[in-house]
């Protein structure tokens, strides 16, 4: 799910967060199961596995057959749904469950997923991973028909185009729906009689199916899969609809057929490293990343050094490839409070070192291979790298496990602007200086492909969606290219 | 508004408030403002002086012309919205504001008003007092044609009625939807050019128009205006739909000519004392209530007590026409909090006495004449009489200032069902007994209407709307007349 | 209890309450039970009679014989203490509580009674109504010993006095205790075998005795054994130490004998009109109060209006008295919240209104007679009898309950000081023009002696403490007196 | 600090933690400051770099010179001292911190430090990290004396032996004070002129001097020195007492002299791997700890994966050590909520793997090096070797990185009883059986002072204390050796 930008900015500094990394974030994590005992509970274990998707706020939708319930709670997982009183309230056997990274300012509730719309022919909550990239042409179009919106969520379309639908049936309304909606979608929705499972039809958004003990299981990733001791059945296929009941399990095919755009960066540093996607192990295609980095961008050093975590299994490779000792030069505090709001000065220019503190003793004198998954801005880079040369650095050779990050993302990811990526704007050079490092180097694209398991991209076709890289989006992207679509959403600082 | 009740019950003891007192509760205030500097803070003030139309939660929507600014709170507006950072969020010179009873169980921040809607040609937010009484029938047609509805409330009929009219103006559409809804409504809306305020055919509850400096005001009750300093100019008329723009006031007639059916119950208890209402003080009205009582059901005693506070201004009354002293003989606790949430059993069965004490010495030995507004279920009656006997009272005889309450209310009161209306199954005798006093007198229909201004009730076309005393309602009542019409809302147990 | 002024001030504006009356303010009411099942219940409803007394915090100590259990909540009773979980944890069939209205900015809940003590024989809890006029004296010496205060209340004294007797038994440190402090004080405590209770030598607060089946019963005032139905025993006497235990009641005299001195302005305003203090009950004295200012100071009028609800006992007499009518001529919204905190500007000028309304149809025209219970600083009476003006009264004249208020109270009362006392520096014809009505009485000295059931004061040995209106004060000022006894206490600011 | 247990369990089950895990707790740090704006601040960043210390609650007095500020509050630093209001709340350019995890059930805020008395001569807070090993003698002592205890905390006997101290100035009464208590204590504390920072005798418990720009700083680890920029100084020598004031440091030694005994287990787990204590940087002296262990631990195998993250630097010691790949074959999950309140049984049962992950294609098929930091009670190890099997691995050859933990810890660590800790209670072989794995190995004490950089352990006077590996105490066990010394508090359950 993606949010649209209202028009009109909340009060400056409000809820200012100065631990907001330079990194890309996922929006959402989704989760279904049909057919369980204790359905809310084992969906609350899936999204806590689920929670690096997104950490604001989560919902969960169950059904007993006959009713829904639903709950919706801001902060982690582990804090909220994990209270007796709040998974009592999920009675039944069937439950969607949602985790969300906010991507605006307004944190309201009404925005948490899973939504839930009561149609003339029953209920039906639905959770999203990705983003609708026709969604404000829809609304719009919709509004103009009467439909009246509750959120601000490219999601919300999809209910209503159900609901306005004519077909007769509930699957053939919502397959009229989703033929209508454009770019990267992995939903999980339930009736009172069904979970459903889609992914759009390049497969942009993970979306793996499940087994426990004949319970069905739909997840983001393998890892919310394991947390309940739940087997991996397979991966969705791109642009498959997956229907389960009581009777079982049907697959169909909706969408018209699409080469796989599954996206790249989920390998970089979305997904989990202990997630399996796509037949591979996330943790080892970064190590392998980071092997194929060693080779293409080598450096004459004395350690490697990984900006902790994300930077970390590429860097172990990167370590194995060059031959050099693997250190823990950075050390990171995961007590990092979720709400700095209203910071002081004081701790709004210790930035980085609240989440980072550089192991003098292991940086002092060394040449240090310095291995991070991306650089977005650069800011946090070049913070980093100043933290680490403060410590007594020698010399600091920076190398990304990934290529230049020069377009923005429109399937979900929490991107900035174009002009704000470091590398729409900056040759490698330039960006050396900029981040103050003695060397920096990339990987490339054929690199990164070759650690996802490729021999090379293909040009023509690529294998992955990887449009952040290459500016190659595989979708049309038809609210970006309508330029009248600033659209203002009129109703802001709703507070409850 | 009201709420349609939801299939299938919420956990028993959920909630349970020992301090339900034994009355009929109206179950909202709405408040307007047009061109006013703060107008947020004045709507604040005019809500807090409604506030005993609604304890349990209040909004407001304020517009500056181009966006719209939404506050929901839980609890009274003298702990919620007047937090200086709530009100400087309420951007603008247009304001509008709602405060709410709870009929359900569910105190769902979706459920409180006002309500906002995105249509194509603009945002529109639209705050009732009332009850449409075939909002289900609406609703269902409604979702049959595609519609998704938000809330469990009656009033999200009038906001989809709008969305989907095929007129062109918003003025037209909006005619078009009152035109189609049923029962009691006084709400007031804004766009962002405009407020609007309008009252059913029938005017069944109030709406008055103020004026402060320049600016419009629209408020169910005089004392709304009294607390801002405003100025009263006069109440809305029935079928009245004022239209308040930049260029002034525009007064429309958009439904058939009927009669005034104003709800007499406003009178008996709902309306604030300080209220003038139809050019009647409803103080005045109380008092007179009191004197009517006296003349129709005196009684051999000392003294005239009150049950505090809503008795008070009719056994003033009452004791002027009997020429008995009137005493305070019962002394209620103000300090009652609101969320008495599962109390203990001690707690439980005090009952009546966290709320009412008996003043021993002014009731030893005395024979007491006890004035209430009106007897409901009868319950808190018969333990306020248990109360003033042990206290000492040697007669006590029961004058209450209203008829027999012996039908539901379908316009926007929360009235217990038809069968736990003890005058509904009860002759005066054996109300008398149940609540065990000496002597029990009502008020009769005419009196009332005496004490109202009339010489008596025209029994052809009532000059009020008396449905619960009488039985006889002023408009059809589709959806409880239509057997289907058990709805079974699907989405339970929603908690934030 | 009251607490020492802290130096330094706190941030101006904070927790600013605009609704601030101009009353003076009981500070406390406290509660004890021995040898009931569902003591902390019991105990709960107690405080609940007892808010009047105090609204910011309680607390609630009970034991089961061998340990303690302690619960302290801000706000209301039935918001806090109601819960079941809070009860349950209170367990054992003693109890003491106290209800605390705060004297400082500061809402801290260390200064939240009852307090505790560990003592090398065992633990004592101890709540406190009144205030010891030697505190700060007692305080500095017992720190210059080695004592660490853990609040800035002066009822820490006591517990600190006690832990440093070197008597043997509890009963004669106690005592040995209270010998030193001077002042008011009405106390209950427990250990975990006994309830205590007394009365200092002038017995300037009350404590009553009452009986439950069984179980002993201290009270503040009678209103809080009615709401449990306990039976009324007897007040304690001045001087009176009460010991309870298993084996009954044993009372101690250990004071020097001193005329009773029981405060005055319990009748005037702080006790509740249904309690009997002194064989008196409390609205009956207000009633007569009413009778005696009416003789005293006719008005030619044609209505009588109480400011509610403190003015209204009064008011009732004056009308009875004078013969003329009682009106409701303003209205008082008891919906007011508690937490007016940082409001804006439009709201801090409603000021009055958000509180009391005129209702205009019954001053139209009139000459009404307005009965108060005091006048403190005078700025509440100037804007109520502005808005009787505004609402069309022809003549004003106002009658206050009591004489005036012209010295500040050093016994558990919120006083300003003596120069804010608007009768302390304006003499009868200067409050009028202050106030601006047409005629201002107020009752004398003797009569309100008369109205409490004297003959008249006895100048020599007044019966009561009327030091406010006299500035005749009882007992010795120790602390005010002591220039030196600006206490610095050098903690601010504690949040929790 | 460390608190009495209190006789008398609180409810069952409240607050169970189904995340608590098998290790032992570290139970404070401090940190102080003079001389610095921003004062305040900058000790939020320090407590914030502490956190690993102690997650439940955390406090700061702050002085200007003349007032105290304190603040406490439960949760972590980074959601909680980081609000503006709050910082702006604590003056001065002094202040000291203390965080803290709980070692009772009860986490009441009287017990959360830094704690505060008011002396005859003025205010002094203190923040203790270590325990008081006759605290609990020297409490009943003062009680007997007339002290007033006011937490259940051992830290509290320090300020009444200043209190009752009868030296005369404030050094002297501290001085008098530290040399009565038995135990492991780094204290810091401010009056309103000075900073004091100590040490034990035996310098258990870690205290480092540093410097900001002339501003001098007290803290337990360097990295929180490293996060506010400042400059590390030296350690504070064990018994070393530091007084700052304007004019300088002035170091006394007041205690007897004693051989050092810094806690070893620091080492090996508690401290941030960046910090550097006694010289040595705790990353370097783990990772040699691991470099030991593979020579005194060889095993048969392909990988070695730590049980993240506290066996991580052992793991990459062992891997270089035995020349074998470190893999991330268990992934961490650090999205733990704090607030795991009576979670289900079904969350209950899934235990581990709320923290913990297996990555299954890492192990599957492999033999397996499993590195930890120590076994406490050895049931977390159970299920997470199990977890690794079932994720596929072939064989599993456990590494700890540390000797036996064989006895309880008396210094201020949270360590179950002596018959809870598995090798107290079993041979390596039977804990290999327990705990299910191929093979297990423990690091020699010598081998652990080795890494620590001795040539090995003095077993006369060893350089460290190894309490919990030996069973050797380096001080007098006052409180546990005294029969009596079961002390019943009295008061419980004191809810706020």
């Amino acid at each position: 799910m993606a949010e649209h930008a209202a028009a009109g900015a909340r009060t400056p500094g409000f809820n200012v967060n100065p631990l907001a990394d330079d990194k890309l974030h996922e929006e959402c994590g989704v989760f279904g199961i049909f057919g369980a005992n204790d359905a809310a509970a084992l969906t609350t274990l899936g999204l806590h596995a689920l929670q690096h998707r997104g950490q604001e706020a989560a919902g969960i939708v169950s059904s007993d057959g006959s009713q829904f319930y639903a709950e919706r709670h801001r902060g982690l997982i582990g804090d909220t749904f994990t209270r007796k009183v709040v998974l009592d309230r999920l009675k039944g056997t069937r439950a969607i469950g949602h985790t969300r990274y906010s991507t605006t300012g307004g944190d309201e509730m009404r925005n948490v997923q899973p939504f839930f719309a009561e149609f003339a022919g029953g209920g039906f909550a639905v959770a999203h991973n990705g983003n609708i990239t026709n969604a404000l042409t829809l609304r719009r179009q919709l509004q103009r028909e009467g439909s009246i919106f509750h959120t601000t969520s490219d999601t919300e379309v999809i209910l209503h185009l159900i609901a306005t639908a004519r077909q007769h049936s509930f699957e053939e309304r919502l397959v009229a729906a989703l033929l209508q909606v454009e770019g990267a979608f992995s939903i999980v929705g339930i009736t009172n009689k069904k979970l459903v499972g889609c992914r759009d039809a390049f497969g942009i958004r993970p979306l793996v199916l499940g087994d426990l003990d004949g319970a069905f299981i739909l997840a983001s990733e393998t890892c919310a899969l394991d947390i309940i001791g739940a087997r991996y059945v397979r991966d969705l296929e791109p642009g498959e609809l997956v229907i389960i009941e009581r009777g079982g399990l049907r697959s169909l095919k909706p969408f018209e057929p699409a080469p796989s755009k599954f996206c790249i960066f989920e390998y970089v540093y979305f997904a989990r490293p202990d997630s399996v996607i796509g037949g591979k192990n996330v943790y080892q295609v970064r190590k392998q990343i980071g092997i194929e980095l060693a080779r293409e961008q080598p450096a004459e050093a004395d350690i490697v050094v990984a900006v902790p975590d994300s930077g970390t299994p590429a860097a172990i490779g990167f370590a194995e490839g060059a031959g050099l000792p693997f250190e823990m030069g950075i050390i990171r505090n995961h007590y990092v409070g979720r709400t700095f709001i209203q910071p002081t000065d004081a701790i709004r220019h210790m930035g980085v070192k609240l989440k980072h503190n550089a192991n003098r003793r292991i940086l002092e004198g060394r040449r240090v291979v310095l291995v991070d998954d991306s650089i977005v801005r650069g800011t946090t880079s070049q913070k980093i790298v100043q933290m680490v040369r403060e410590a007594g650095a020698r010399e600091v050779h920076m190398r990304i496990a990934s290529p230049p990050t020069i377009s923005s993302c429109f399937y979900g990811v929490d991107t900035p602007e174009k002009p704000k990526l470091l590398a729409s704007r900056m040759g490698i050079d330039e960006m050396r200086e900029f981040i103050r490092v003695d060397s920096l180097g990339f990987l490339s694209l054929d690199g990164l492909y070759r650690a996802a398991g490729e021999t090379a991209r293909n040009g023509e076709t690529p294998q992955f969606c990887d449009a952040c890289f290459s500016g190659h989006y595989p979708t049309r992207l038809t609210d970006h290219d309508d330029r009248d679509n600033v659209h203002n959403l009129s109703l802001l600082a709703s507070g409850e």
